[in-house]
């Protein structure tokens, strides 16, 4: 299944590369709804004065103009949004008098930034996002929530194992503090490069970016190097002998999320304390996902909390939210072959047509199988039945239906067994009613 | 519901409308599946001089810029697409060798125009679009099969009733010609101004913009004028008198589409000889679609035969298509209050928590629950009882359970009857799994 992606950054998929997404879509929507998340959709567009406020990726924003715009239009300052957090914030804050609270959403829908487009990065891409916010404060299991409820969602992918890392800001600067360091931002800004520049040029960088001292800097980098699928952390960061108060917070949050967390689902969720997330909105827990054998595809669901990114100066609205990248895990599943899709259109049936003059009967058969549910087309020829056969074939369309007046027949094409059948009340086997979406055999074979 | 609209032309529901927004969506993929049509997505941009290329809304198109764009960059040209349909074409020259024809597809996306907005026009607005593209030539029959699925569709969504107008612009083209205009295209585009400025003065137009006689101007009126259910309007057609070959030729198309879609759907298709489209990619049949009672919402479902769209020189795909206008039908919906939705979230029960210490047990049960397929969310604090129910029913959410050591229990919160109830085998009646959106009482009174 070749990647069409003509326009770099603004990925297209074949049909079979668009029921893979579906599939990871679909999931999404029914995990997500069977924990009691809403669907919800905005705009595309919001200020550029509100999100440049939200982070460093301002620079990234991808700005509208119409193409006769007058001088001083209303939609002049309007861009397209860079994520699905910053947007929904605003709408809660819009909205507030009428949402019930703690509001639970999800939002599947695309993202825009200007990046250089590269392997995992897109300049369009779609996610698919759940968050809880409620009024003033809220409550703390929410954390280990959103934990659970994208760990389970990736344990129903037909992709490799995913483990969710989580981390705690409140613990990191904490921590950072804790060994002296003036600017606790600085410090996590530059431990966040360690998948990219590696251990030794961020310990320089501790020390001539963030003024820490040699042993603070490694300090830090010890920290960073503690992961865990349970609470033993904690005893291993008490070793390195900081002691801090909002440490303490954070080391106890973090704990309990791994902790319930590891109940529900042993093994998908860790303590991770290299986690950082660039955005700067997130003020506790925070979220990574990668796959294992595939971590170069970086974290494929990511989040945090957020307590302060919706606020009207009355009235703060706190949050908690992680985001599974569908664009970038769509990606890397397609690039490398790891699903394979049994066919490329919705039908499990084409209706022979036998002569054009017969397609009304046709259309009847196939009207009768719709009712039923059964997807299916009608041939779009009444060419040769050989070749109308090879139309099915080259989708991998299973059945072939002959109507006849004498009685109708339908044909399994891949094993050329065919049987009289009525269309009133023939089903095909549960598996090809649809198309299907099955890790590629060499990864079953992987251990 | 009301109504938030506080960026002029970039709609956004509530969550009860989102729900609405859902039930119409999710209609449409099924029924578009169940007919053989595949997903797709194209990117949301599109190189500005192509969208050029493709009609008269060229100055309504957004055109985008990084805030950091350099000179010269390659994103430089690209503006947000403005339907559906100019993208399409472009995938499937650009796909034509991974693609198999007939290509169907479907297609859910949201569009963007620059337009003033207005009742019904929107700067932002999701569309449901079917197309089927061959190479070469396209049979016919998929003319009348774009009008069968759409009305199909139509009929099964909680809607007033739908009719799908048909007229075909070879009729109107050879009729034109017929009476002596020199430019068909400048008389269609004023037919075009029917409904919004009237007989009288398209009259005017059509003397003085395009060029008839008097007479002729109202023989072009006489032939807007006609309506008809069945295949009569090639009667009242013929009975103005004018002998054209490619008249004939859309007047026999015309019949076939009738003929054969009324065969499927009595009543829900007719021809209509004033529906003109204003894109000139059309060549053939053209669709519009009015909800009875509600025709100023305008067409809600609108589409066409177009032969030369997707062309590379060498080859030519003509396709033919309709496209459901999703966010002009929902705000219609839910400005009008047409439709009624029975929660404000996907939960069917809120699984009471006892204590804060039990939350574990409460989760427990809301595993079991989600596990057999029944949307749940676990209560966000352990409030009293009548503050867990009131939380519920300020949502819709029908039932509250009670997990209790000795034995659960879940109350119907509607009746207040309360009954002893098993996690591993209670389910709720079919109708309360899901949130319902049904007509609202006024409008299944009418007649």
């Amino acid at each position: 299944m070749a990647k069409v992606t003509k326009l770099s950054g603004f990925p297209e998929w074949l049909p079979e590369g668009r029921i893979a997404e579906l599939r990871v879509l679909d999931t999404a929507r029914r995990v997500f709804e069977l924990h009691g998340f809403g669907s919800l959709e905005t705009r595309s567009v919001e200020p550029v004065e509100q999100m440049q406020r939200k982070g460093e990726i301002d620079k990234e924003v991808y700005l509208l103009r119409r193409m006769q715009a007058a001088e001083g239009e209303s939609d002049a300052g309007l861009g397209l949004h860079f994520d699905l957090t910053v947007p929904f914030a605003r709408y809660v804050l819009e909205n507030a008098g009428h949402l019930e609270f703690p509001f639970r959403r999800y939002q599947i829908q695309e993202s825009w930034r200007g990046e250089r487009p590269q392997e995992g990065r897109f300049r369009e891409f779609t996610q698919a996002d759940i968050d809880v916010i409620d009024r003033d404060a809220l409550a703390f299991h929410h954390d280990v929530e959103m934990a659970v409820v994208m760990a389970t969602l990736l344990a129903e992918l037909p992709i490799p194992r995913a483990i969710v890392q989580v981390n705690n800001r409140k613990l990191a600067e904490g921590f950072f503090t804790g060994v002296g360091a003036d600017d606790p931002a600085a410090v996590l800004r530059n431990v966040d490069k360690l998948d990219k520049i590696g251990a030794a040029k961020v310990a320089a960088l501790l020390v001539s970016d963030a003024g820490l001292s040699v042993e603070s800097a490694d300090a830090c980098l010890q920290l960073a190097a503690i992961r865990t699928p349970d609470t033993s952390f904690v005893e291993r960061v008490r070793a390195l002998g900081v002691r801090n108060d909002l440490l303490d917070e954070g080391l106890d949050e973090l704990a309990q999320v791994v902790s319930s967390a590891s109940r529900h689902l042993p093994g998908a969720i860790v303590a991770d304390l290299r986690i950082a997330r660039g955005l700067d909105y997130y003020t506790g827990t925070v979220y990574e996902t990668q796959l294992v054998g595939f971590e170069s595809f970086g974290s494929i669901a990511s989040g945090g909390r957020y307590d302060s990114l919706a606020t009207d100066g009355r009235q703060s609205y706190p949050g908690v939210g992680i985001s599974l990248g569908v664009t970038r895990l769509v990606s890397a599943l397609l690039g490398r072959d790891l699903v394979t899709v049994s066919r490329s259109v919705p039908s499990a049936v084409l209706v022979a047509v036998v002569d054009e003059a017969d397609r009304p009967g046709s259309d009847a058969v196939a009207h009768v199988l719709r009712a039923r549910g059964i997807p299916c087309e009608v041939a779009p020829r009444a060419d040769k039945f050989g070749k109308q056969i090879r139309h099915a074939d080259r989708r991998g369309i299973p059945y072939v239906w002959f109507p006849d007046d004498a009685g109708h027949s339908v044909k399994d094409i891949r094993s050329g067994e065919q049987q009289p059948a009525d269309p009133a009340s023939w089903n095909p086997p549960t598996e090809d009613l649809y198309p299907t979406v099955r890790p590629t055999a060499h990864l079953e074979e992987s251990p």
